[in-house]
């Protein structure tokens, strides 16, 4: 009903109502500017038997666009890079889970037995009379080279999806900030005082009950921007990190146009807090 | 220096005090009946320098020894169980933890995506465009085959380091029994009060804080005679089940012996609590 006044029309004008789909097409992205009595106008045309029948019509097609929406939503390509670094994360974590337990039981059988993840790999490619160990050493062998393959994953994927916060913060942190926000979108609306702290939940609920100092920062404490300052001007350089990637973050879902000038101010920001005396 | 008057001699008497392996197989299974000044004994002999050269000969000997018990002890069959059913029960959980990320993400890609470990065993069989997401499943379908390996392993294992305990609780829940003490000498040694709750030390402490009612049973909540049972009864069952299971820790320790009147004794028990009256 586009091109027509609204009020010649109903929302499912045209449209077989027994096909939920053509009838759902035709409510999604319609809009009216003014209030018109529709649930008269539908039974009127003959659409709708009565008035209860247009709401029970109007209520299915809105659901199935609301599922569609949602649907789209999540194989959006930020929603999938967010499931990847999160199952990327419980790999990694599982992995070092398994390769303690195969270190102990290890240790109880050899005088020579090491220990975590690189250790258990070792083991894995022995021929050996410990069936059962060395099979679950292959396991944790296995949970590695998946972890690694979706962090390729999340390497190739991230600059699609977020150009210019993976060229400031790596495809790896990038994705992490995405996951924590629950999206692209989400990060973008963040203020910069919140990405700072993203993923230093505890420590920021602690300190609003009073317990602790504010955390400086959380996962972009793995950035080098951080790392390699002094812990007494880490703080500040956070804090100019954070103001960055969140800017990055707004570009790249608001208009997803690569800005290379934003990794100049960055390097430029961080190199003079850098260069303040220590005391 | 086993036949001789342990005066007449020292702790390491006629072995080379630069072969390490002598030295601490000379010193292991020896004993006196009385104290005696070893340390002059072993200057006049030629054997050490001095008291300092004795006594730190005697420590390195001691250190040796103690290592060697407690690698042997580690091999045993009872402490190779302790692992196996650990490394089962992790990779059971760590299966469930990676089925849930699974089904999270296929949820967000499929409209017909389940949930739990069936659903992702089914995703990692189908030849799929998702590439990371059923190469996830396939992990978690190995995990979940490792666990059933390492059951099996239980199966064949429980029977033959606690034969009376295995006929009475079932291989896996005696296994889960000596990997909760510790052992099976340890297990022997416990009163059948303490594994009557073996497994629910959260909820024993809660009580023992006066914070909650005591436990009823740990993990024999598993075993059929106390779910087989009304609740009103299944603390009478729990504590029957629990002699029993004590009293054949003790004989498969002590004596290794197999007594199947255990099995009728514990049965008929069971029996009579069930056969009670509800109210």
């Amino acid at each position: 009903m586009s091109d027509e006044d609204p009020s010649d029309s109903g929302w499912f004008e045209g449209t077989d109502r027994e096909d939920a789909e053509a009838v759902a097409t035709a409510i999604r992205g319609e809009s009216a500017d003014a209030p018109f009595d529709w649930p008269t106008r539908a039974v009127e045309t003959g659409f709708a038997d009565d008035e209860n029948d247009y709401y029970s019509l109007l209520h299915g097609a809105t659901m199935r666009v609301t599922r569609e929406a949602i649907r789209e939503r999540e194989q959006s390509d930020d929603q999938q890079l967010k499931r990847t670094i999160r199952a990327m994360d419980d790999c990694q974590r599982v992995a070092n889970e398994l390769a303690e337990r195969v270190s102990e039981w290890a240790k109880s059988k050899r005088e020579d037995a090491g220990a975590g993840v690189e250790y258990t790999r070792q083991l894995a490619d022995e021929d050996d009379a410990d069936e059962s160990l060395v099979s679950l050493a292959c396991r944790v062998r296995d949970l590695d080279d998946e972890a690694a393959d979706l962090r390729r994953h999340v390497e190739r994927t991230a600059p699609e999806v977020a150009p210019n916060l993976s060229a400031l913060a790596g495809p790896v942190l990038a994705a992490r900030l995405v996951a924590l926000a629950g999206g692209l979108e989400a990060l973008a609306r963040k203020p910069a005082g919140t990405v700072q702290v993203l993923g230093a939940e505890e420590a920021l609920f602690a300190h609003l009950r009073g317990h602790a100092p504010s955390p400086k920062h959380g996962v972009i404490y793995a950035h080098e921007a951080v790392q390699g300052t002094h812990p007494e001007h880490r703080g500040s350089a956070a804090r100019a990190l954070a103001g960055k990637l969140t800017i990055a973050a707004r570009v790249d879902h608001y208009s997803g146009e690569r800005k290379p000038e934003l990794d100049a101010q960055l390097a430029e920001r961080i190199d003079r807090i850098q260069e303040r005396e220590v005391e």
